[in-house]
């Protein structure tokens, strides 16, 4: 179920049966030579609507800019600086804790965000426990599930794409969005370095000098349409399992 | 073109040819009886992508949630404070803005968030402005654009909906997205009143006690896939001439 | 009344029998070759002003310095960030509604100000609507009204002005502020061009480079003190009229 | 030279020969039971008027409300949280720097502006105390001043009020407010006690326990008109010699 | 009683017998030729601790970064923006008001925190201030006090360094962390010139270009760590006197 | 070498060898029956002390309060909300990049900073990220490193206190703390249960229900000061190895 294609009767029916939902979160940036710069949100939108349609769950709005700073030396890439993330997160849980949402499970894209989407909890955690008269607290809780954690993406990682699956850029999420909107699948042949350098990373400038076209320890010429719905059919039912343990714990 | 699906090297080359770049921006908010909870965001991005084939428009992300304090006493509506989404903005424009991108029109799908994205502007504008060793200021242009007051969509509305268009949960709102998911599309008979009333709102305990179900002057009940085709059909070339013309202006 | 030559008894007293208190909101800024640099801001707190005395209206302090970044390409002139206006009206709004005011209507003299005012309103009102346990909601009600816009402001701006109003630095305003300050009037004689070009701007560079003098469309030099009476005369039994309303909502 | 009553070019060639402005800053909020809310606004402005005449030195415009939180308990009163009233200074030294000037005098009617605007100061320096590659600063100072603290000052409350002076709602400041505003002058005879208790006090319901009508340790019964002209008289020529002094540092 | 090295349970023991804490505060900052940069948060943190033992009171974790970005042209001073400072101040002091912690007494060692805690502690009456619906207030008081304005540490200072104390890089400030930590006294001979100049500063150039060796008024050759424990042993009974007072007000 | 031990020439001489700072960074918050509440702050400070003196390092002031909204429910714990702690770390990596830093290892002493932290380095990242004419980006680098998770550590934690160590309040933290202030060494005897419960939790209200003593799956009973020097001993030429590594990056 799709919050932004349902009414507002039908949430609120929703409601009567669950707490739950679903939020994709991804990125707006560049992803190497034949990865889509909306690979991101792209990946969790098509997660998190798996999810919702096993699950029951109600899918929100893809928060599909997020912290992407280091990507900036790359056209076409935007970020949110952290402060304006946690804002974000902030508002959309607490406009949705207003109607009884309270089990808030962000699907996640994108590596970037995790730290300033964990920060983001604890800024709202930390307005109750500041609190000195609210002896019980929120009753809200928030996860953030990154999809290629799961299982079964590591196991096709390494099946698929045995030593060239990489961090950024990889054979496994350009499959997905290559499954997902095949028709911008981007033929551009072989890369070189075939596999690309792995390391750290600071800003943008740092970042671009040290993996010239976007890629870290990846070889996302592998990446097929084929695999991506492979890797789609295995995870989906891993994330509805997480998604059950957390509406449940 | 879509800046989530091209590459980063897409990218570059389409800034060779044009710094301009079309972001639709609508909200997440109760669009009444039968209206989507995404109607705003659809319509954006329907328009969007549309302005983006006809024009050779880069399209960049939707921004899905706006300002919809006074929606919150619905279920499933999401808002951002004022000040949140300035930020956003902000680090959208500064991030497209380091590429290269330099005329930005926001295609808006939501009334509620003019105020905010024009103060936002001002915002990006300032930071130039207050620079006393910045003489020539940034040449960056933004423009925010209701497609819903374009002379066609005007008339259409006339036509189609004469009397019973209203502000809120309109007709041709719902059209548009009933034409761009017709699988959402929603059954729900004749409405309670037939018209909703008109007025104005403060929040959204205010907002609930005046519009009960949500609209405000309309009647969506007229609503057809139909009649959202033969809007966005005329719509749409207008937005195009409203590019054109930001772009050179 | 004033709320500046009043004794907070007197305050009290007043509250007894009305919630409603007007509040002048203007600018300091560059207003062309013959007009005050506090234009804006006079004309707000003169409109206020009668406006309180014909009403029995609360009026309270002049907000003098508004959203004006444009201008600052021009010496003299003064901003507040957006993000630093809307933190006024919030603090200040805040204030007063602790005493029992709730019918804030800003009588407004700079169009500037607009957008970032009618944000600051919702931020006000998204502090009420994201709180879950609030039903009711704040019982508090802001508006926005600028001056020029009264319907006797449009007609003598054409019987007197005819053609030549412009958008900024008008020989409408320009009046008000003579009659207000007769012995600030300049003289200046002839501008050239007699009147000056329309359009639009962005940050203060390229404001500076479109108005090279500062006004915008208007032929300041018609500006007289005379002109001035005519038009307060004129204008505040229309604002008194929007005051009752608005209590009267 | 006030700047409200002057143009951009009459600024322009005010530049030329001095950096210097005189920003009158005051508060509204309670003054006991015959003083004006506006009164630390009005001394300011006052005193920064006169100062204005006879040093050549413009006079900005009036920050009018400031840092009362304390107040609030008494109707009419107003406050800017710290937080505001920093980003409020910041913007105003930054538009005004921007343009030339670069010694701001901030002349100060209340007490409780004083440790909130020398923060503001702070986080002006600290921009550029905080860049590396500006070895050589701001050419910029900032100073307030707090016109009760003139030598004369002090000697008329001595000689005048002996003992009644106090600090809050002081028969000085409200001699200099009914010698401004004649007719706004109040007569509500002896007060009970004469002389207000004397303490500390931290929010504003704290502060309203302790002082019922709003004063501290003062008698402003003994205030009239001809002793804020006496003082008005006296204070201004040393405020003068402090500007000089100011600007020649 | 140190809170670092107590148990939770013990702290909620004090405080069943007292709801005063003192947190030290100073400074990370230049202190001359043979100060340390850790002088002001040394000074706080041995006086605060020698109260504590002497008042049985709780004493919180020391505030090592104050605010000193006018220090920033010497190597290794850290600064807090004002806008910081009063953040954590008001998250410190909101974390210990939840168990129950109500008179804060800042034990300051850095004169030029005072203005931004001062506002920081306004911060905080300020939010309790504004809710029109709390008539009692907070029950919470805050205090700041610098050590060096005891009376025997300006008796002391006019004893032992007679007319070079200075106000900057004090012989006294020295003396109390020589006698802190006299592993760490620097022997660096006569300074040039033997007492510093006086002066106001704004920012870090112009700071460092007044006062070059980063000392002010001072001789802090005259340091030595027998005069810090004669100034330690003199001033901790008068702060003991002013923390039991604080608490008895 | 210490920072706050130093003087700002001795500052000047290390920065012409090194460009980088430890800099300790733990909590204030409860640990348990018998767990200081400086614990986090005194490990970090302890280790990054026996590092700067093995690695010839400069070591900068301790941030003393970290992160710490969960464990709000128990008396002494202070926090600072992520937003504020970005603040802190943002001004202090500023000040220190002003001087010529560029290397910032925060040694960390806190599981609930490590988000936060981390966010914050992207904020300080993404300001140079976001800057169009900055293509070099900083020069400047940041992590954050926890102790408990150097080899030694965890092989100790086996060794010593095997399947007892938990992850709050654990016997290795406790070891170490004791070590540090053997004065300050608590003896509670056995705890019930004798290892704590494992789990999640939200606000601190969710964490006093789930973790009645703080503890979480730990066994500190079986601390001691012994054990402490065993681990410092240890883990300090790792955490060299490590700082090392970093700086040669």
């Amino acid at each position: 179920m799709q919050l932004h294609l349902s009414t507002w009767q039908e949430v609120e029916a929703y409601l009567q049966r669950s707490r739950g939902i679903v939020i994709p979160i991804g990125s707006t940036e560049q992803h190497g030579p034949n990865g889509l710069i909306g690979t991101d949100a792209i990946c969790a939108e098509v997660f998190a609507r798996e999810v919702g349609r096993a699950a029951d769950a109600m899918v929100g709005p893809t928060v599909n800019v997020g912290m992407a700073q280091h990507h900036l030396g790359f056209a076409g890439s935007v970020t949110l600086r952290p402060s304006t993330l946690i804002a974000v997160i902030r508002d959309m849980v607490a406009s949705l804790g207003r109607h009884g949402f309270a089990r808030f499970f962000f699907l996640n894209g994108h590596g970037g965000n995790v730290a300033t989407v964990t920060a983001a909890f604890s800024e709202i955690y930390a307005e109750a426990s500041l609190q000195a008269g609210l002896p019980n607290g929120l009753d809200l809780r928030c996860t953030i599930r990154n999809w290629w954690e799961a299982p079964s993406a590591k196991r096709l990682s390494r099946e698929l794409f045995a030593g060239e699956e990489g961090s950024h850029a990889t054979p496994s999420e350009v499959s997905v969005t290559y499954f997902a909107y095949p028709e911008a699948a981007k033929s551009v042949g072989e890369m070189t370095p075939r596999v690309a350098p792995f390391g750290g990373f600071t800003d943008a400038a740092d970042y671009r000098r040290r993996f010239p076209d976007g890629r870290i320890g990846s070889n996302p010429a592998l990446a097929t349409a084929a695999h991506g719905k492979t890797i789609v059919d295995a995870v989906v039912p891993e994330l509805v399992d997480a998604y059950r343990s957390f509406l449940a714990a």
